[in-house]
């Protein structure tokens, strides 16, 4: 018998890296596309966890780079799965950068990525359900259709006016 | 005397990338996560061309990945600069992956990465204008500002209400 | 006024990492070096966490290898510091290998690396004691003794006769 | 039906890099054997275009390093077919260096790699003729030929006096 | 006919390596993660040598890190294979670092690792014995019983008190 | 008092490397630039040695890729300076490749890189003579003159006819 649901906590994944001179530019800070290939594989662990499959990215959503993080710096990368679709599901990305030495310690980043589980022949395989147990997870996994919708549309697959969960936060008056 | 203004065409960079082992998952697959921090390369030495300043990576937009690129295949970025605001630019990203030796070649992928200038002491730094000349060159400034308004709005730096440019996407009839 | 200790879990750290292609042997294993390298990352992490200081290696017992671990088999790395000396301390790791898809999961590897912590100017610094709370924890605590009698033996820095801890542990009727 | 010739144009490839902090000696300069493997991997690129096939390096003539090039550079790497022979091509290679922030650029140096296409099979491909167009593809393709006849001399699988083309270039006057 | 002995001699490994940037931390010296990894390819090396099989690590002693070495030195890896069992062998590795411009050079490390020789199936192949010539190697022969019968211990693989070898170390007077 | 003359063997270096995936193309060769940059690392210590001077690379001569290198093959560097000018040397670099288990082992290259030696402030550092000791250092040492008037005159820094060394290799009868 298949596994029809699981519990969001069980895809969690934590990853801690050393942020090394070759991740960095000539003012020694952490290169935004070096930190989004860490994002990548943190996130791809924490769906196959939850998938039990071989899973391939299909979409990173808006990320944005507040602070700049130092070489030499901790970064603390968490990843849980927000809900499954059919074969595709989206996880959220959370980064933390460190200076132990310093002390100091602020998040830097937030992002969703989205990953399509397959079969060993590479086609799409059928994954569980979903099952958020917190607030927050109950409150992310609400939000993910209209997550969902803003990808579509950026993707040109989904017209704005059809978009009715995004619509309702943008334009809630409307 | 400052330079106020540049064309687009200076900041056009292409990049040729071979997708090597190390590049791909257990699926002999490029993985997303590579492939972004190949863009981030691309799309900020574009900056760079524009700006004549060491650039940090700001955002990137929604990226969606299409087609899987494969081991061996040779990926042609196409990086250039599209609207510059004060101290920070919008670059457009656009992705080939060519299979050589079978002829086949797909465009893989399109984004927008945003920067901003630095001068030697990692202040924000002035930059020049954008003068677009070609038709996609205009459509790609104009359409700038709602991109731009879709960012802060997903950071959380502006309200729905206030993006006048997106709403006008969205609700095309009002 | 200057911290005297920090428990044990303060310093608790976690990494997961992907098996790559160039991690790996011809006969598609994870290589022994390359582990060594990630273990040695994620203990300086738990080794600063517990310091707030730069470390370096100082040691590394002895490591055996009993299971393979596979190309894009996940690894993850658990590293706690179990005693605190007065400039240096050691850190227990394990190492877990996961083959999600086929949902096997084994423990790969255990081991012991020791490092000093260093102030700005590359001396080395005191550090807080080690506060153990949880039974694991004070009996790493309480073994760490003997431990650091062997590494001393094995560098010629302790005559074994004077290794008592260990001596008591190794040959506990003499 | 065989493609029997394709023009130069055709095998055109561009590559920038960005000179990180792996790629330099402790002097922050970029280390000459780093900057072999990069034109190496462009020029390969070109000649797969040309060819349409996998291709190894068959050899690479006299690099000479004029300029330092600096970490934080970006690299230009122009690569392109200069004359096919039956189963093998001589590619050009120009790379240009430039600090982006001072707006220095200079040409650091051109290059002569050869490559040998191979079928599925790893057994030498027939390639097409190369169709030099511009007056400098032209001349390119004419000396091609007194290139190779000093390539098989140095490699010693011709005897100096059998250079034929090579001579009259040496000693124009006998 | 198989070969069934083997002198030391033709094991013998050097490997000389530049220590880049990406293999050190922000004090800029090289990490003790990374030392070991290039020693456990210059000991695979060496088993190899000696078994002619593909080999893995089996394990590695107790290794000390007493002097920095920093970015830019030439590190000096020697490795030879000291006794073989029947499908594993003991590899001594001794580890020099040299700043040439200053003249200095150190014995930086010593250690031993170990490695099981695989066939073809990655099952464990017999190897020759070894044939110690020198003082030393006789030396070193006659040692890796006692480190063998400490690494078993520390493996959980044998009881202190069955340890005979080692036991004549630790009490020689009994 | 300055070191005038080193003997040649004084600068000897062996390099070995094993082949890992990231230095392989989809045929599972050793890719020419891969092979280039490893030499380049081997020739520069051995450059080092001799001049006791950090040292950058000014030239390579003809290279060529007779055989392919395989993944998992065992590659040995041996590189020693033939002649020292002012403040430039010549190195001869020979590559054998090995694959061990079916016990083949072929020279796959030869080559002469030039080195010219930097003092602190990055000017070029006069350098010890180069003493040749046994025949065939003699033969290297005598015949340099000619191979740097062929590198002179490839990168137009000489005229054909004042290649007077050249001249009598290539046409030893006019």
């Amino acid at each position: 018998m298949q596994i029809t649901s699981k519990p969001a906590r069980e895809s969690y994944t934590v990853m801690n890296e050393l942020v090394l001179p070759n991740d960095t530019n000539p003012l020694h800070n952490l290169m935004g596309g070096r930190l989004l290939h860490l994002m990548d594989i943190a996130a791809a662990i924490s769906a196959q966890k939850h998938s039990n499959h071989i899973v391939v990215t299909a979409s990173v959503d808006n990320v944005s780079f507040k602070q700049p993080v130092k070489l030499g710096d901790v970064i603390t990368i968490n990843a849980k799965v927000t809900r499954a679709f059919r074969t595709s599901m989206e996880v959220r990305i959370e980064v933390w950068s460190e200076n132990i030495p310093s002390g100091s310690k602020i998040k830097s980043n937030e992002a969703y990525y989205t990953f399509v589980a397959l079969d060993g022949d590479g086609k799409p395989a059928v994954i569980p359900e979903l099952l958020p147990e917190t607030e927050e997870e109950k409150h992310l996994f609400d939000t993910a259709q209209s997550r969902r919708e803003l990808r579509l549309i950026v993707a040109g697959k989904m017209k704005p006016e059809e978009a009715s969960h995004l619509k309702a936060i943008f334009f809630p008056e409307e």
